[in-house]
Parts: structure tokens; sequence; C-alpha cells
């Protein structure tokens, strides 16, 4: 059996049925980040989530019970999509929640894109007709797409250098591979 | 100080952090079922979270150190937004995540809809021609309002009587006040 278990973002993120899976596993995977944010010392790294990787990992579950830490929550740009079927999992606290109380705004006032490793299109930003948007994005993120809008900057969340800049989308820069980007709608 | 705390939907959801502020606190105050969940024996129940009891409660908060429990995440259709800036959000899982768990499908592929005792208009439904909706219905909700689509009906998730329906929205009927419909893209 396999589950994919959310660790948060921050420490102390781990939920109480989170810590028991964990516990009750016979082997714990997961990425070094997330397994430093669960306090994890029995875990085995996982340096690579391609698709050889998990097909080893997913094999082994057969037999034995198995938990893959996931940072944040599986279901936000996260392992659960890419593990579907596979196995059960347990949800964690996402960047996008501690974005939102740190800004103060509702999920269900905005719209979730990620933009990490890939590309927004023009279709996805026709969406601030309807919604503020939280963009997950990396350095390679071009604030430009947007033109000229009220942007606020959440870089590294929980991590060294947190830090949140507000501003417009035309005079600042992406400079951090953890960045959630507010668009504000309008 | 007062720090409004999610208790997640299931029991076990607390995360440790939100277990360490409950248990710093001076006062704990909850709705019944958060309380429950949350498993604090000295909180006291919140019959109504009215404007005159949060401000009491924030009133509280000058002087001692105040945790209100909030089911699921303060940030999703919840407190968070009413006592915006009174207090500090310490995230917590909301349904929208279990029920994406249960789905398979991510966050970023959806738009989330409050629909808890207000109308869904017609201009949010246009956002289907974008993405899945995931909407959070109560008895009143109409599914006819979204014409023939394939839906998902998530029934009372973490609780006695949970089911899931499958169908189209015009030949089933919302039975619960805590549902959550997830309508087909397309």
């Amino acid at each position: 059996m396999i589950w994919i278990v959310g660790a948060g973002i921050c420490r102390g993120h781990l939920t109480e049925r989170a810590r028991k899976l964990i516990e009750r596993a016979d082997v714990d995977y997961g990425s070094r980040r997330a397994i430093e944010l669960a306090e994890v010392a029995k875990a085995r790294v996982l340096e690579r989530f391609d698709d050889g990787t998990l097909r080893k990992v997913v094999e082994e579950g057969r037999h034995r019970d198995v938990v893959v830490l996931s940072t944040g929550d599986p279901m936000v740009a996260g392992l659960g999509r890419k593990l579907k079927g596979a196995g059960v999992v347990e949800p964690g606290i996402s960047s996008v929640q501690v974005a939102l109380s740190r800004l103060g705004v509702d999920l269900t006032d905005v719209v979730v894109i990620d933009a990490h490793a890939r590309a927004v299109d023009s279709r996805e930003l026709e969406m601030l007709n309807y919604r503020h948007l939280l963009i997950l994005a990396d350095r390679k993120f071009d604030l430009r797409c947007l033109g000229r809008r009220k942007v606020v900057l959440l870089e590294n969340l929980c991590m060294d250098g947190e830090r949140m800049i507000e501003g417009y989308s035309d005079e600042l820069e992406v400079k951090s591979d953890y960045t959630i980007v507010f668009v504000e709608r309008g």
C-alpha cells in the first residue's frame, strides 16, 4: 500500500494523521526538504521524482506499507496527480494556504495557476476578468506577461529570506524559485 | 493576541503548530464541531459567529492570548476573511483538499466557488470555459443551474454518511448541507 502524504511547507505543519501514517509505514521516502520539514529521521531521500523512480516505489508498495512525503499538499501542483490511482493521498498544508493567510484573501476569491517550469498562456490570464490570480512561479516567470497590474510577490514562504513585496508587475522581477505572485483583479 | 486556527475536517487533521498554539493560549474558543475535531477538552463553545460575539473575542484578545478554532481552513469560505486584520491565521486542512484527494484532481485544475447560503450567478459559471468547478454547496443549491453536466457529489466528508455520487446535474439533488459538487469542464 502507498500513502502520498503532504508534509506542509513550514516546520510543524504535519498533521496528527500524517504523523501516524509515517510512524506506521515500513518505509518512508521523500524529497530532502519534505523529510526535514516532517523531521523523520528514518526516512530515505528521493533525489528525483522521475517516472523510473516512482515506478520502483509503486512496485515496493505492492508488498510493503510505503509513505511518500511530499512538500505542501500532494494535490496542489503536486505528486498526487503524478501518482493518481497508485496510492491514497493524505492532505498537507500548501504554500497556497500560507500565502492566502498572509494576504488575508479567501481561496474562493482567487484562481490558482501553476507556472512552475511551464509558461502561462493568455487564455489563463483571461480569468482575471473573474478573480484575483495566485500564480505559483519560479525565476523563469516573466511578470511582464501581466502588463501593468498591482501584484504582491510572496518569496520563500517559511524559508530563509522570506519576504513580501508589493508593487506593479512591470516594475518588479521574480527572484526566487519559490515565489507566489498575487495578481489583483481589475 | 488572537490566533484563528484551522482544525481541519477529519479527526487527526490538526497540525503540530496548531496543537502548540491551542495549548499555549489563555483561552480557546470554537464551534462545537471544531472543538470535537481538535479534541480540546478545555475549549469554550461559540454557538454563533455573529459580529457581536466576534467583537467580544477580539476585545478579549487585547489582553490575553486567544485561539479561535475554525473547522477546515480559515481562508476557505472561512473565519479568516471575517476577522481580517484582527488576528493571525494558522492554516488547517479544508474540505476542498479532502475532496481533491478523493477525486484525484489538482487544485490548479479547478476553480473553487462558495455557494453556502448564497446563490451562484451565471457569470461565475462562465469559468467552466476554463476549468472544472468545485462548489461548496448546501441543500439550497439547485443543480439545475448547471444545465446537463457530468458532476460528482461528495457528501458529508469525514462525517457519518459520507458518500460520493457520480451522475448528471439534471438527474441528481444536493441532500446534505455539507456537499461539494465537482463539475466537469467542457
